[in-house]
């Protein structure tokens, strides 16, 4: 039997929200988060090409689009009432949004650019009644921190594949491939092990490379001895995966030996700490502190890890600021890096889901050196 | 010879601007403007993280950016003095500016979120002596419209490329592949042809899906004489082509007939007044009209075209709105297409280089019907 799906119950949650917020309708721009709400699953292709948005107030659901996207808003969120706008998005937005009886439309500030809020707030005011634009901010995004049931199973079927994938993809390793072959073949495996596709481009970088925190392939033939970083991630059902590796061909040498088994124990000094209740600053200052006290603190120059889910980086973030308390459901990164810039880098990353007890690592416990 | 690269030839016209506008120093944020002007490749994971940003005014040249592309930024953009921040960005920036001598900032109004203007404008006010923020929209765009030598250059590799791989893929067709199997082939074929990647993702669409102008491939298996509309591109040297044909296995019914040779004499008509001087919306209105008239006209949805270039859709457009005259060493689409929902459609598109004395297809004239 097909489970009911979760959509309406998201919107019950946040048509209660809606009550107490200083707004009647919400304006939902932001890819993910019209997924989330409505099953729509298009992807906008740049910033400034939208393929919908919804309107959510006490009474309606509407998605809207253009003629390219309405039969797959159709099929995909029959919750929602799909509206195909045919003039410029500015001319038929404000009518549409008018005839809904709005009053107050809230948008989202982080995916709203400064130019179409101009052009839209100076249509509005001339609406009869006026209606007016309040910002929002993380509204959804926070709804989406925690995780269901369902999302959690779609996450673990997403490190399961990729971890099954690096361990052939590692497996296979020869000095004398380079990143770009090796990181086709992570492609070619994703796709064969049924995934939408990558959750992001694969990171493979191999001796200086691997110094650059998000190095692209390149042509670069790997050798033994030399670090390898695989930063690489797969999409199922629209969530994501993603997970770090660094190995080596053959044995690595003492000074890598150092930093690779520093960059372990941050993560796992860390981990001990990703539980509900614990301020997001916790994990992060834990491993830099390990990483400092190392010698290698000049090396460390990101944050320790943020959320995964429909998006590949999403809240929370675990980083040196903003302190969130982490909470059960959500799920998140764990990943200490030390980047030396010219020789290479050593950087390790598990997904972790925060369980009523503590944490649970999604991805595969393999490819660790126990040095 | 490696030749001169183009950045500093861009920026000496970008500065000549800069004498005529409201603001002493520009900020440029879109992935493509910065590399555009700067060579720096990165690209943008998400809307909400930026791989950096460039600061430029009569004299200075700065790219800031974080630790992880550091690096690549010194290395990619050597004109730009390359500023790494360590704090979050909302603070260290106003810094920066600051020290630049800056007064009044240009923003790309287009890629600018609301949320991050208002958190810089109150730091800006802060500052001593303070600055203003001004909205900037097409200047960057505007000049990227206009492709040069080398531009064309990389275009033409890309739309030769492309032509070679769908000429094999359509060679290899039979009924029963898969969509998704045919769209892993493409992308297969523009790794091993040496591109830096597909433009997007790839469009294989048949029977009723061709009906979908923006259809995702999917397990579909392909029948005979049913339309498969392929919408495909890859990139070279970070330049797009972008290009579609709709085939048949087999014979085409009258219906489907019908509709293909409507939509060639249609694009075959726009083609002939895609040249210097001609207005942006004319092309359209000519493609609409004989599709209208071959009664059509409610099934052809979207625009005629657009610009291709470092992103795949950029100005100038073709529609039935907003004109503007289009010149010598504009690349803009010409694909006019036909959707009849559950039934099926036909889309085809050349991507055209206007010539002073008209247009050249870039793409290759292939895989066309003459029914």
């Amino acid at each position: 039997m097909k489970k009911k799906p979760p959509f309406h119950q998201r919107i019950l949650l946040l048509r209660e929200k809606l009550d107490r917020l200083p707004f009647d309708t919400l304006w939902v721009l932001q890819p993910e988060n019209r997924r989330y709400l409505s099953g729509f699953k298009a992807t906008d292709g740049q910033l400034t090409e939208s393929s919908g948005s919804l309107l959510i107030s006490k009474d309606s659901l509407i998605l809207v689009t253009d003629s390219r996207y309405t039969t797959e808003a159709e099929n995909e969120a029959p919750d929602f009432d799909v509206i195909t706008f045919n003039k410029g998005f500015n001319e038929s937005f404000p009518q549409i949004v008018s005839k809904l009886g709005t009053r107050v439309l809230g948008f989202d500030e982080n995916h709203l650019t400064w130019g179409v809020h101009r052009e839209l707030a100076k249509k509005f005011r001339k609406l009869s009644p006026p209606v007016r634009l309040a910002p929002v901010k993380n509204l959804v995004e926070g709804m989406r921190e925690l995780k269901d049931q369902e999302e959690i199973h779609s996450m673990t079927a997403a490190a399961d594949l990729m971890s099954e994938i690096l361990t052939i993809v590692i497996k296979k390793l020869r000095p004398g491939k380079t990143e770009k072959e090796i990181a086709w073949e992570i492609e070619g495996l994703a796709r064969e092990g049924g995934a939408d596709g990558l959750a992001f481009p694969s990171i493979v970088a191999s001796g200086p490379n691997s110094a650059l925190p998000h190095a692209v392939p390149t042509d670069r033939r790997i050798r033994a001895k030399e670090p390898i970083t695989f930063d690489v991630g797969v999409k199922i059902d629209g969530y994501s995966c993603d997970m770090t590796r660094t190995v080596f061909l053959g044995s690595a040498t003492p000074k890598f030996k150092k930093i690779y088994k520093t960059v372990r124990e941050a993560q796992l000094a860390a981990l001990k700490q990703i539980r509900p209740g614990v301020k997001s600053t916790v994990p992060d200052s834990t491993a830099r502190r390990i990483i400092r006290n190392a010698g290698f603190g000049d090396y460390f120059g990101h944050s320790l890890g943020h959320g995964v889910g429909l998006a590949t980086h999403e809240g929370p973030r675990l980083g040196p600021e903003k302190p969130v308390e982490l909470k059960q459901g959500m799920v998140v990164t764990d990943e200490p890096g030390i980047y030396i810039p010219g020789l290479g880098g050593v950087r390790l990353e598990e997904m972790v889901l925060i369980e009523k007890d503590g944490p649970r690592i999604l991805t595969r416990d393999n490819h660790f050196y126990d040095f």
